[in-house]
């Protein structure tokens, strides 16, 4: 007998017949011989709702007030789930983060789970009672409830799931698994069966939003074996059937497979680029630029500097697109008269576009293949970057799609 | 410097706009010197909705889960109520019924007070805060979350001003007090300024459904002045103008205070009658027809045993409507095969219209005067029945606003 984690998203808990569903899926893993444990999201659109509210009362609410709102969405769900499983014929307790409890720092609206006591859910599965948690949430040292921000549920779940030493965590979604791209982009695009970490964080990162990332840091860390697969199956389905579907994320590779140089190809078009030019090249020039921009709290991403010529260099970094011109306004007010730059430019319609793949470290041409695919498309290269298992390139926004589905066929992922 | 504790309804926590009306208010008396705690119920219409969606999956839920799900309705307003109320310039902190602790029994939805502890809200009233209070919940010796039962919150918030020693208890509601008797059935009732708890006790127990009757109980036993007053008057009101309006409820009976004799007509259609006629009057008998009846769970209200005549007697009582059928099948099932009476019979078209009032201890013939005015009026009492501090009876349902508007004038209690 195996302990299982399910987690389930928002939309899969959206009704309460749509809860119904869920709480049979459970109970048919439960009668498998499995012992338990669900961790649901609030009900679709209800977090949203919650903080609506908040939101007509201050524009800048406290935090702590937001995660004791907040927090409520996967409190309802809990319990609607608990008696849906009872109906199914079965024991079933429902948990909030702070009852089992789930300790967290005292970060409000964006806490980091610290440590998960695991012996009152061990007593009730013990006892036979399916065990159903909160996502999202867990209490601080001030016996205050946090959150951990959007999408911490898949947090929770891999979380809660390492603290058990679950055999597995399935993370249902309305997704069946990672894709070797986005499909509305590359309609070709196909479903990955096994993927690593590694590789899974670079797409979860570069914006293949199947999960949260700190869930999958969390995996790998812990060596959580996760699988992603989709809530919209038939909950009766044959379980063998069922374990097969969706992609599963190791934290080893697995030799035996039959290893793709390249794995998926990620997109964001979510970055601006900044580029301050004639900047003279002396030490401590990017902790110049960069050190009011953190401290503005604006979030970098990719950051280039090019050779110098006649002790001048160009710098170049990537901010998300919301974030543009206040990082303008920074550089503007607190690093131009520091650093008497040439010229200041930036370009909101810019996009970024990886190949990603555990695969590249024993590949040489990666990257020249990479730039050969966009050069015959005709698509100029802006900036590059480049990680273990990972290359990325920001280009002009409007090659997006040509660009992935070019890659995509380049490195051979179709279906 | 004193403590004083606000109560909010449902109605007045209705809205964001509500809610910070209710911020001002409490603002309001912060400002003039109070330390302040707020307990607000949910906002009106989600315990329903909560309830409707555990109702969606089971017809027979588990009460810790329904509590699990009931409480976060509360949660909700004591965040937004602390947002709204740091909007006002001033600190404020929120607590749910685990956090404070307050601790009850396990009698999940209908869980009782057992004790609170005031240390973390003391420290935060002394370093200024305002600190608001979830009603109607607590938590269990499981570390699970209990509510107390519908209109729990004014338990909530007489009980928490009891453990804090509270000057002052201040229950905001949709009506503006205690009134001699229902308005909507008799026009010219007038607001009463003071009522003492032991007639609070007998009319909210009556039917006049101002405030929950364990919160007076509460009240009463704790020694908690109790102010009822409307939630609906301007927030900005003067502090002066707002204590001297509504109905204070007090713990003694003030000598200096115009005595009347009866405080109030209350009245009450939700009960039936049973009657069990021709029973041996042998001792035993009233235990062995109630016996079965509070076994089945079925509330009894009034009871009468006429004197008997030939050995045998005459059993009356009344139960609520909605019980009747079940209270005749546990009689004729269980109790008429025992006791063998001669004839039940029952009667839902009944209602029970009481006088109340400290006054009558001191003061002979209310009852004579009481049975001379229905008497005037045609109207036949069926059942009697008496305490030292009211008189009720029972009478056909069609003459309760006739018997509420003659007693009423025959107490000179109009405006």
């Amino acid at each position: 007998m195996s302990l299982i984690v399910h987690k389930y998203g928002g939309t899969s808990m959206g009704s309460t017949e749509r809860i119904q569903n869920v709480a049979r899926r459970v109970a048919k893993w439960h009668r498998a011989g499995h012992q338990m444990v669900v961790v649901p999201s609030a009900m679709s659109g209800e977090t949203n709702r919650l903080l609506g509210l908040a939101k007509e009362i201050s524009d800048n609410p406290d935090p702590r007030e937001l995660d004791q709102i907040a927090a409520t969405g996967e409190q309802v769900s809990v319990g609607l789930l608990a008696l849906a499983i009872q109906k199914q014929g079965l024991k079933a307790k429902s948990y909030t983060g702070w009852q089992v409890p789930v300790r967290t720092n005292s970060a409000y609206t964006k806490a980091r789970i610290e440590s998960i006591d695991d012996a009152r859910v061990r007593k009730d599965l013990d006892d036979g009672y399916v065990v159903i948690i909160t996502g999202f949430q867990g209490i601080d040292e001030h016996q205050s409830i946090t959150t951990l921000g959007r999408g911490g549920s898949d947090t929770s779940a891999v979380a809660v799931a390492a603290a058990l030493k679950a055999e597995e965590c399935l993370i249902y979604t309305d997704v069946d698994g990672v894709y070797t791209t986005d499909p509305r982009v590359e309609p070709n695009a196909k479903r990955l069966q096994k993927i690593t970490f590694e590789e899974m964080l670079e797409m979860a990162s570069l914006g293949s939003k199947v999960l949260q990332i700190r869930s999958v840091e969390f995996a790998g860390k812990y060596k959580v074996k996760t699988r992603v697969l989709s809530s919209l199956t038939d909950p009766d389905m044959n379980l063998t059937e069922e374990a097969q579907s969706g992609t599963l994320i190791t934290y080893e590779e697995d030799k035996t497979m039959e290893q793709a140089v390249i794995s998926g190809i990620a997109f964001n078009r979510d970055e601006a680029k900044i580029t301050i030019a004639g900047v003279p090249d002396k030490p401590g020039v990017a902790y110049k630029i960069l050190g009011p921009v953190a401290q503005a709290n604006i979030d970098v991403d990719m950051i280039i500097q090019n050779a110098s010529h006649d002790g001048m260099t160009d710098f170049s970094f990537t901010v998300h697109r919301n974030e543009l011109n206040k990082a303008l306004d920074v550089i503007k007010a607190t690093v131009q008269p520091e650093i008497q730059a040439r010229e200041i430019t930036s370009d909101p319609e810019i996009c970024k576009v990886s190949v990603v793949g555990i695969g590249m470290r024993s590949h040489v041409g990666v990257a020249s293949q990479m730039f050969e695919t966009l050069s015959k498309e005709g698509i100029n290269i802006q900036m590059i970057s480049t990680s273990e298992i990972k290359i990325s390139v920001v280009i002009a926004d409007k090659y997006m799609e040509l660009a992935v589905r070019a890659l995509h066929k380049a490195f051979g992922l179709e279906s």
